[in-house]
């Protein structure tokens, strides 16, 4: 723990980086446990911010004229490179609710704005960025960065039931490029038509990708390599007040820790999984980035140490 | 792993004993891979399979005149104990089926028969016995059993929705006498009015039990005591035919182990936990006790293993 503390503060200028594109949003979420209008929220930003802790995300996402400065400052703040963050129109927002179970977001309203007609254009300086995640967002458009980017190590693919539903051919595509595919259990189950997420996870590697990694909320994370299989658990937290993010906190941490520890092994993202389950676990405690704000990499180091402590047997 | 196997063989005569009281039924179960007709079934006779691994187990319970000779034949086979097995009327009869996600049984028919007007009469022999398990049946015939044995050392008790629906009272009673509550997490949540596990656990901890276990199916089962949380995982099961008597025989598995190993601490709580997860795979792989009447503590030791490297981080 303390010799990542310490290697981060050491490299503070030779982070490495993280291409990041996804949304860029104003949320408004209601649960059971309060509410809050139009706050920063999207994926691009709840995994930048996520990655921020171990590395220098920069931001591939476009917003809108009528997006607060003060989330602007709050990104650059966070050290994430918003050259490629592009203004145009109004913000996309989106407006949703959980109910007691709060396992699933149910929306209120969609308004794509910007996104709508969001061209993607990656920025030279970024073209060679190494670690480079598709945060859930339009596939044609995760497609197209692809298309941009030089020769990334790692692409690390993430989605949801809406493109599973409308742009299945591109999403397929994309994932047949991707080395590690994140879904949630339902998604997994929808994409590959079957209820049993060995099966999916199976049926999932077979189309390319060496990892996936089914997201499970409160039940943790399993990840599925060639050969292994890894179950990380889920953190029994008392108080889940807002889980929305928690997904692209974790694909955001995840490739955030790989590309500070540039270890591929299957062993390193059996610790990459548990850092995004950190992550997450954090993310899900307060509203929007209200709690990510907050957190120290020692708040995730601790939980980590948590983590093992309850699985040894 | 090979020093469980050598103590088993060495003290055949040894084993300690496990007083079992619950059902043993008839049942007619169809799941998308198949169906059978009046196999043999109930909580307790799930539970006995799972514990004659590791100790010599005592059933408590009542069957009917109809009852097949082959599935008495069966029982005594395994070494289980059925001078507590009574005889009257008609065998309970349960028909159920399974959706495609297999998480839930659905109830088509329940005739309790001989179980309706079943009297808990424990026998002289069985008083003494140290570790009691008080699977699923009703509560007052649980907390029967609880006035009519002496001095048990653990007793672990388990449940499911019909009796929190129907017999909260003495459910509730019998759970303050208990030391480990046994649950899934659709009758956590329910029981203690709460959509949040940890809450759910805290309230069962708060009753009097010193470890609350929270089965999850597929997601694994949760270990809760006083300071510490244990999370163990579910394993990757691609072929799930029948999950009848899951919980059943975690429960069986849980205690067994426990009886065997004499040491109540709760590092041996988590082994015991993962026993009881291994076994409950295994059960989940073929209709009835088909898979359990096949496997060896061979094949449970290999997977407790199995269970060990899946989680390693």
């Amino acid at each position: 723990m303390t010799k990542i503390l310490k290697r981060m503060k050491g490299t503070r200028n030779k982070l490495d980086d993280v291409l990041i594109i996804g949304t860029v949003a104003l949320d408004t979420i209601e649960t059971p446990f309060g509410k809050v209008d139009k706050a920063l929220g999207g994926s691009a930003t709840y995994a930048s911010f996520a990655a921020s802790f171990f590395s220098k995300p920069a931001l591939i996402s476009v917003i809108g004229r009528d997006f607060p400065k003060a989330y602007l400052g709050l990104l650059q703040k966070r050290g994430i490179n918003l050259k490629g963050l592009e203004m145009d129109d109004k913000t996309f927002h989106w407006e949703g609710f959980y109910e007691y179970d709060m396992n699933e977001a149910k929306t209120r309203k969609t308004e794509l704005n910007s996104l709508e007609r969001f061209k993607v254009d990656v920025p030279e300086s970024h073209k060679g960025i190494k670690y480079v995640f598709l945060a859930n967002i339009d596939p044609e458009q995760q497609l197209e960065t692809l298309r941009q980017v030089n020769k990334p190590e790692l692409v690390v693919i993430d989605t949801m039931n809406f493109w599973i539903n409308n742009k299945k051919k591109p999403l397929m595509e994309a994932i047949k490029k991707a080395d590690v595919l994140l879904l949630n259990d339902g998604e997994a189950r929808q994409l590959f038509s079957t209820a049993n997420l060995a099966s999916a996870a199976n049926s999932a590697l077979n189309l390319g990708p060496k990892a996936v990694i089914i997201k499970k909320g409160e039940h943790g994370a399993l990840l599925f390599t060639k050969n292994k299989h890894f179950n990380a658990p889920g953190y029994p937290l008392e108080n889940i007040k807002d889980p929305t993010g928690c997904g692209d906190s974790f694909g955001g941490a995840f490739i955030g820790y790989l590309a500070k520890t540039k270890d591929l092994s299957e062993r390193n993202f059996r610790k990459a999984v548990v850092y995004g389950s950190v992550v997450a676990s954090h993310n899900a405690e307060d509203f929007g980035l209200n709690r990510l704000k907050r957190i120290t990499i020692r708040d995730i180091e601790q939980r980590y140490s948590e983590f093992h402590d309850m699985r040894e047997f």
